[in-house]
């Protein structure tokens, strides 16, 4: 039984399709109430939306490690906000958790198209995941497990995920895109408020997925510098295959750099904010995972 | 005679087509070199490049008015570099200017495409204009008289012009719209060359242009926040005409606003830096310039 679910938005500052959805409900918080459960709503990084910047100090959505959770020397304004909002949307880990399930919500400058990025393995997370495939047959999933500990605002709930929806450009709020968002943000709810019913959900018992591989970085000089950009045949093709010899990157010495690994898809083609990450884009393995019914 | 051109990229320090095009020719000055003038190129706003962000205290493209230059008061990050510039890009207004003609380069998250913003009255900001436009027939021209006094980078020199490029998000490099800017730099060094020697150019002996009227804000709060976003059918819609009874406001209540003017058609639709500037788009009037041959 789910009891309270978070929706969170402006995790990172400039990312505002979040943001506003979030003032929308505070609002108009009919919008999101449902029968079975409680719905919260919580701007993240309130400095950051303020200067409309991703962060202050160091990225938010890699600060809910709980080895970092738990280190009390750490005391930037992101260490120390992560424990304010553990604190109120956790406690991470904890068998008594203020909030079951966590959905925070993001912008990319990649052309992702309405996507999920999960980490999480929880039945019900997969569950509601299927169920928004099933409601939104454009949504694809991208499933993150690249780091030993998973530092993600949802990570601090026993269930959820992150909505990734582009191409928006940060500091911009996109009408169609946002709509979009909110759409599946009801679906998830009425999903929730489904499965609490105990509704027969006729959900696919297999879904497609986007498996994450590697990040690929971007051709660089010495002093850390890029030598060279996404090639334009490859911009804006995310979720899409690139062979062995498909142009990758172009450098400033007009020089076209190809791909020499084994097919893949790219994903988070040439995302702003992960120039200063070290990484161009991710390459994925396109899988079929089943889902408990 | 033109004898000296500026490029000058990093302006606004998260613009990043300007700040490559300027490291990719300080890496190979011959690509900009001709015969007859010397070019040389300026990265802007280093500090800003270094953080990504349009500014450290305030816009640098707005801080070359005269009154400013001349307020030794001034001293926060970009009145001081807008100093150091006109002295060295400058000075402004001297009768033996150092640089004859400036082309600042910048991007904008805007549908603009290949775009000039021009503001110098000078023929020869015309006729290289008008060479522009006969040489990338998808060029658009926008002529942007709104201030009292001009305070953007290239009204420092006696001729001049920006060119915005878009759509780009803040913080990327988009390799197609890197690769038109650098082509229109190098019609524009190939125009100076070929005025430069008295070539005949037979030029347009007309231009149609975009003619700046007024800026729309956002419907906004008493807080000052935006309650509203572009409208989803006006959204990427730059140099198009919008009617009376057009929608151009999608509001957080889901009410669509319409536009109640005259025709007119809309600019910059949905530019990140505007949002805290006060507008959401320009409104302009398209009409025809003379050239003079």
């Amino acid at each position: 039984m789910i009891k309270k679910v978070a929706i969170t938005g402006g995790t990172h500052g400039n990312e505002l399709t979040g943001v506003y959805l979030v003032k929308k409900w505070q609002k108009s918080p009919t919008r999101i109430k449902r029968s079975s459960f409680e719905t919260i709503t919580q701007l993240m990084n309130q400095q950051a939306i303020k200067e409309v910047r991703r962060y202050i100090d160091h990225d938010l959505n890699r600060s809910f490690g709980l080895t970092d959770l738990a280190d009390k020397t750490l005391n930037s304004h992101e260490a120390k906000l992560a424990k304010e909002l553990d604190g109120l949307l956790g406690k991470k880990g904890s068998k008594r958790p203020n909030v079951d399930f966590i959905v925070d919500l993001h912008t990319t400058t990649a052309n992702m198209g309405l996507s999920i990025v999960v980490s999480n393995k929880s039945i019900i997370t997969w569950r509601a995941i299927a169920y928004l495939c099933k409601m939104e047959p454009e949504l694809r999933v991208y499933r993150w497990q690249g780091d030993i500990e998973n530092a993600f605002v949802d990570s601090i709930a026993p269930h959820g995920f992150a909505i990734e929806v582009g191409a928006v450009p940060q500091g911009v709020l996109r009408a169609d895109l946002f709509l979009k968002t909110e759409m599946l943000i009801y679906h998830l709810l009425d999903y929730i408020e489904k499965e609490n019913s105990g509704d027969k959900l006729e959900l696919p018992t297999e879904l497609e997925i986007y498996d994450h591989e590697v990040l690929v970085d971007y051709p660089r000089d010495a002093n850390g510098d890029i030598m060279a950009m996404v090639h334009q045949k490859r911009q804006d093709r995310d979720f899409m295959l690139i062979n062995q010899g498909d142009p990758l990157f172009f450098t400033l010495e007009n020089k076209t750099i190809t791909y020499e690994g084994e097919p893949r898809y790219t994903l988070f083609v040439n995302e702003s904010a992960y120039y200063e990450k070290g990484f161009a884009m991710t390459l994925a393995i396109k899988k079929r995972v089943l889902i408990k019914d």
